[in-house]
């Protein structure tokens, strides 16, 4: 909404008769024309916005195969909108994806475009999705999910925030650029998928594939799929990884009827129940012996960090419906969302969970819990230390049944340097567009595609978020603001500039 | 198999001529032509099973509303039945069920039947139901599951055993009787349900409606649902109560993503994994205050009974698929599934129970747990006990979420006089088919109708079961033996006549 720009400008919007000229003058004295570019992306809101509505109309749930065809059709229009402002465009095929009933379906392909090739810029990669998560009116929604519907300048619907505004908002920053015919500061490209949601398949393997073609010149990944922690603009530098574990015990060869069994066996779901409850004390202490002191110490410097961060509990508390928190002050609160382990019982399968009443004693039981990874953490350390602790603590209980513990998920927290330049080039963008410093934070999830970035590329890469701390991604009635789209945009197109800034070497 | 009738015989078969004056005798002085009727049953035996297997093919599963026309054709087959074999017919009507979706559909009548009046005479009321629990192919039956299928002499399909061919075998008891023009040693009623598998919606209305009409000349009841305890028959003079509870733990207003909220809030699936570990101990015992002091002690000539039950604990064990039970000694496994309570914990509803993985903090969790009743307990006692210890347990955790416990079943045991002339009756009538004493049992399970006849109609009842003790009720491959159905026969043959012997007053 507010825009700070106090460049000089070399190149004025009336000086159009020597574009060329004045663009290779531009290009090397780094003259910005933003206002242009924003008045732009203002006076195109309404077709922006209708864009978007095209793109969520789309029901590209990558969890259901039954809407396999959609989410190939989104992948097309991801790929023809590319195409059409004048990318490089190439579909790249990651294989199939294997049913439980033994037959396979085509994963969709991930969009690749590039814009841009100049050896004397830098070149980013912008990642992002365009499949959603599942979303059907009877689960709670106020409006049909598939169909954008601005209610008081909040824009509501399936994908909207998660991720397909972000996803056209870049987009767009370059249509901008094309469209005033303003040379793109640095060469972008993209990289879009859609199976994120479900585990984003065939994703590593490309990435793999493609770690000395496509990732070879690029200097800088962007990743904008999370969200603000207020109202006040954010730069992420951080996730949290997480070991997701199974736990299983097995008793009988069937489950038994309560009454007719129920006092001649150790029933499997008592000792699940009692290893659980061993994981953690009543007030979250986690008791697991090893991990707690594997963390890595909060420092006075970022316990200062979090102290400045705009954070509301209240209103965090009002949002999730609860009167008392696990920590009653903002930097341990937010400390433990963010770089402490936390363990998460998740549920039981095997066991009755249904409404209603059933007699069974299960005969096989699968508790799934996990650990949120923080730096200095190490998941096969973890797996070990869990595995050790709950065969111990199921030994001492002397039970006939069989425990096995599988880690399932081993995914490594992600930091990044939040003094980089990538995130200096970041809090320059936000204060020309919002005319405030924002807030760096970390995210408490886990986003695995940027640990693989890293690992895989060795490129630095930023998080650098559009929407809102409310947007109710995966939740019902998720939503992007009319605010943080267009916004968001000149934030995108403020960001590029910022980033051709950087020193190359 | 083995007959041993050595009764003096007044009335032979040759001497149908002046069978009028000799049923009045043969009443009188209790001749029974045994061998006549059992041999009747013997060459009739492809003509029982066919009548089964058109029973087996109607799926007149109670649970599955989209049965209820086959639930109510099989009630019509039963009415059928009973009248094409001379017996006063009604169809009682029970009212309606509702659905979860608002709507009603009929339940199936109580169908009712008499046969003779004759006030000199005892009368007993059989009780039986041709509702059975879901059953498809895919579950794991190695045979259609409505088509009765004989393999070495098992006839294979769900219903089989419970309930149909025991409900069959009292028909075809009296339908002897009938075809041989033997009078009736005693009246015979009948009350046969089709909703038993699904907690005999209306039934206990029926009853007591029924109290002082239908009820009002019965001198006993005999139920024959259930099953031996090993291959030697058995008379079952007891069966446990069950209270099941619901504990409801419920914290933020919606479900919440583990990343972005693990570590803010104490997770209601933490607490609820919390107090139900406090239930019962590693090896069994239960820890709620006041539950094993209320137990009715085990006598001396308890003890001796069940040290005289034929039970063997191996095949139990293989059964089972297990390597070892809560007990090692066949006196104590008896009496921890007969006549002390458990604990067994069924499941949680509201968390993550599908197979793979889910990074959800459930909102709202709802644990089932029921509890065995035995004589003494009181269910509304254990209510009491059951919701201050919980709720006792839960505040020393100092959790800010809310703990909601409900007692959602409250059945009593039921206990019989194993002395009562009824079982007298039986032991007489096991010998006579059976040339062996039978075993006097007790059920773990609850079949809350014996309590409920008892309560009500303040009646005698008998459980005498034809079920063979490894016939698989409720599970896939459900079967009754060609001998049991048989044998059984001509057991409930005997046992009209046994038990109109029992001196009426
Ligand atoms: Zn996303
Ligand atoms: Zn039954």
């Amino acid at each position: 909404m507010i825009q700070s720009s106090a460049h000089v400008s070399v190149c004025s919007p009336q000086m159009n008769s020597i574009s060329l000229v004045c663009l290779l003058l531009c290009t090397r004295v780094s003259s910005f024309r933003f206002e242009e570019l924003t008045q732009y992306v203002a006076s195109h809101e309404e077709e922006f916005i209708e864009t978007l509505r095209q793109w969520v109309a789309v029901e590209s749930d990558s969890s259901d195969v039954m809407k396999r065809s959609d989410l190939h059709r989104m992948m097309d229009m991801t790929a023809d909108k590319l195409r059409l402002i004048g990318g490089s465009v190439e579909m790249l095929d990651v294989g199939t994806q294997a049913l439980p009933n033994g037959s396979s379906i085509a994963l969709p392909k991930v969009v690749t475009a590039r814009f841009g090739g100049d050896p004397s810029k830098r070149t980013v990669c912008v990642y992002g999705h365009v499949d959603v998560q599942p979303a059907k009116k009877e689960d709670g929604w106020a409006t049909d999910p598939y169909e954008l519907t601005d209610i008081d300048g909040n824009l509501y619907g399936r994908g909207a925030s998660d991720n397909k505004a972000p996803v056209l908002a870049w987009i767009h920053t370059v249509e901008v650029y094309k469209a005033l015919n303003i040379d793109l500061p640095v060469n972008v490209k993209f990289i879009i998928e859609g199976m994120e949601e479900t585990g984003s398949n065939g994703l590593d393997d490309m990435i793999v594939a493609q770690k000395d073609s496509f990732f070879s010149d690029v200097d800088y990944i962007i990743i904008s799929d999370c969200v603000w922690l207020s109202k006040r603009p954010a730069l992420t530098y951080g996730t949290r990884g997480n070991c997701y574990f199974f736990a299983e015990v097995e008793g009988p060869k069937k489950d038994l009827h309560s009454g007719l069994y129920g006092g001649t066996v150790i029933e499997p779901m008592t000792d699940l129940i009692g290893i659980l409850d061993k994981l953690i004390s009543p007030s979250g202490k986690i008791l697991i012996p090893g991990i707690r002191e594997a963390v890595a110490h909060l420092s006075d410097e970022e316990w200062k960090m979090y102290q400045d961060i705009e954070f509301d509990l209240e209103s965090f508390k009002n949002d999730i419906g609860l009167s008392e928190l696990m920590y009653s002050n903002k930097v341990d609160l937010l400390a433990h969302r963010w770089r402490h382990p936390t363990v998460s019982i998740h549920g039981i399968e095997g066991a009755f969970s249904s409404p209603g009443t059933k007699t069974v004693i299960p005969a096989k039981v699968i508790a799934k819990f996990s650990i949120r990874q923080v730096p200095n953490m190490d998941p096969a350390v973890v797996e070990k230390q869990v595995t050790d602790y709950l065969h111990s603590v199921f030994a001492k209980r002397k039970s006939p049944n069989k425990l096995n513990i599988t880690m399932v998920i081993g995914a490594k927290p992600w930091l990044a340097d939040p003094k980089h330049p990538l995130y200096e080039a970041g809090k320059a963008a936000v204060k020309r567009v919002f005319a405030v410093e924002p807030d760096l934070i970390r995210e408490g999830g886990t986003i695995p595609i940027a640990k693989t970035f890293q690992d895989v590329t060795g490129k630095n890469i930023i998080m650098l978020p559009i929407g809102g701390f409310d947007d109710g991604l995966h939740s019902q009635n998720e939503k992007i603001s009319r605010y943080n789209y267009i916004e968001g945009t000149k934030l995108f197109i403020a960001y590029l500039h910022e980033v051709s800034q950087i020193k190359k070497y």
